[in-house]
């Protein structure tokens, strides 16, 4: 095939048996398991032996909220560029990537059907104990190894051209920095908390310091992130854990990951008051949440500052202070991104099923109130928040 | 001429000649007027009616205190692209380029004999009254140009793109931002001052904080730099000014251009304690000086805010206050780097004549001192030194 079409069934599996995953005489079980918004997911087994894979191809086009609007194609290598250049380092976090075909906007990838979306998961108050080590540990190695203070400034700044993303880094632009700071009409939200929407529209000092962030992601080409680490872009079991969907990969801000990830989990927190009723299950369950927090900032700073003294080869790394000044900026950095995150996903385009699936209304907006408020201590106060504990205390009722 | 070669005073005649920049039987006389040390450049002149051009052209080397190492062709381009993106908004503030040609890595443009090198011209304790505005405005006109809070996003993430320039930012990340603050090979001082250069190797406050200012360097693409902004690369006149040389153009913070060319007349001001005798020559000279740094400023941002009012395309150029917190970011980053850039020319690898060319080594030893603690302070104390006011006191003496 010399030019981009969507596949159907019939020729995901043609694909799948030229490039000789399953012989020419396998009995396959093929089905799109996609939701056909963004992507076509071909999940194929062979039936006898139970080996499967996982078929993934860009659709040039997005569907949100009913309409459509094009999208590069281009996506599927930023996606694929991604996972390999993670696989390099934390190759058991990541799907692996077996083909990639930049006509096709294709990816052949191993199927992760035995994982669970994170955010489905915690939403059900599931307790995974691996996933703070696993996503700090994820966050550190990816982001020293792309950064000056690992990579020689050629190779970076190489990378840096190979990972320059316009359409999708503009979602975020929009989506995230923008449009839920303004009354614009991708904003999505009920009229019962409107007085609250309409009183953070009117603050000035909250957007100042949103517009600094969003001037941080448009310019700071710290190391490479994965740009969408919610998590609806974490496959989990209780031992296992899969970074996925990086198709919004670029070099930014290296506290940017770990902001998204933290305001995912905190939102979880604040709808919890709705999903859990029994109180103490509750307080479990959000005990669990904080403590994710509070590890996979430990185990960040912890192997990002293995990694600095043990591989740093920029000149600085041996000067001390110098580590301490970066993951200072890189935390500071994380609680403003995570305020933007956390005000977005309740106010903009895309929202979180966490806080839309609470029934009781006057539950769901005193949550998605509870949820503007943090978010913009988040923003405002990030530099006073000096530690993880300070973070927590916005927000945690012991 | 379908690959490399040098031109010699004949192949560069049929060049323009071949480019109708003159007729085919004119007189023409011309000149290799480069140092020969990293490009040809050859002056062409019709000498019937005195019509004039430039032939620059990049050789492959670069030979600096008589080593000689490979150099990318490819800063032809930089330099080029520079002057054409510059010509946009500040057509009398840059030499026009009348061709470029990548293969042979030439520029033809032009012939600004007419004019002096500034460093020159301050060396000699001349006055040039335009030259504030025309700085203040070539910065303002191309940083804002440039910029997010200009350009669309993905137009500016194409400009980033390609100018994309390893070779030669490594250049100044190297011999701007380290080998200066560490006993470094290519480091050159006098052992007149080495006690002086050895305290500044143990100042590890001072080396953290250089470590930021590089870091800012590596990763803050803000906007197009000039990326070498001394007053070796400033053409003038009492009533014109040219930047030119600007094959390190590459998208990084905003004030650096700014804190370069500041750094380069203090170096001045404090090299003129021995340049011009008379004290109250001296004084005057100096005053003008201090009023250059000052107008410099006051010139750049009256224009950059008349820009962002009036042609900000960024939804938050809206938002009041997020202008000062851009100026105030850009400030604070021009001291830090004026910082670096008066430690590097003092004891790094590139001096300036400036203060090597005072004659009496006890004054020049003094004046080199002098400089090396300003820089120090000026990269300590950048966040308390917030007005240019601040800025000048540190170093005028009235």
């Amino acid at each position: 095939m010399a030019q981009y079409q969507p596949l159907t069934e019939e020729t995901a599996v043609q694909l799948v048996i030229k490039l000789q995953y399953f012989r020419e005489d396998a009995t396959l079980k093929v089905k799109e398991i996609g939701d056909g918004n963004l992507n076509l997911v071909f999940h194929i087994v062979d039936e006898e032996n139970g080996k499967s894979i996982i078929v993934k191809q860009a659709l040039p086009y997005a569907k949100v909220v009913g309409e459509s609007w094009p999208l590069t194609l281009e996506r599927a290598r930023f996606e694929s560029s991604f996972l390999q250049k993670a696989a390099e380092y934390v190759p058991d976090l990541v799907p692996k990537v077996f083909h990639f075909d930049e006509t096709l906007a294709i990816i052949v990838m191993e199927d992760l059907s035995s994982h669970t979306i994170l955010r489905k998961g915690t939403i059900e108050g599931i307790i995974y104990p691996k996933l703070a080590e696993h996503i700090g540990t994820f966050v550190a190695q990816v982001t020293f190894h792309t950064s000056d203070f690992y990579l020689h400034p050629f190779e970076k700044k190489q990378l840096v051209k190979e990972f320059i993303n316009p359409e999708l880094c503009k979602i975020t632009e929009d989506l995230v920095f923008t449009d839920p700071f303004f009354d614009h009409e991708t904003n999505d939200f009920p009229d019962g908390i409107r007085d609250t929407v309409e009183q953070l529209w009117q603050d000035q000092e909250l957007k100042r310091e949103a517009a600094k962030l969003k001037f941080q992601f448009l310019t700071q080409a710290e190391a490479l992130l994965h740009g969408d680490l919610h998590t609806g872009s974490i496959f989990v079991t209780k031992e296992s854990t899969k970074v996925i969907d990086s198709e919004f990969a670029y070099f930014g801000p290296a506290g940017f990951d770990l902001g998204q990830f933290f305001a995912n989990l905190v939102l979880n927190y604040i709808s919890q008051e709705a999903h859990i009723e029994e109180l103490e299950k509750r307080k479990q369950y959000q005990a669990y949440l904080v403590d994710t927090i509070r590890e996979t900032w430990s185990h960040f700073t912890k192997q990002f500052t293995e990694l600095w003294h043990s591989k740093g080869n920029e000149v600085y790394t041996k000067v001390p202070g110098t580590l301490e000044s970066f993951l200072n900026k890189v935390w500071t950095d994380a609680v403003g991104f995570a305020g933007c995150e956390a005000i977005r996903r309740t106010i903009g385009l895309a929202h979180v099923a966490d806080l839309d699936s609470i029934q009781d209304l006057d539950k769901q907006y005193a949550a998605k109130k509870k949820a503007l408020a943090i978010g913009a201590e988040f923003i405002k106060k990030r530099k006073q928040i000096q530690s993880v504990e300070q973070f927590i205390e916005l927000f945690h009722v012991k």
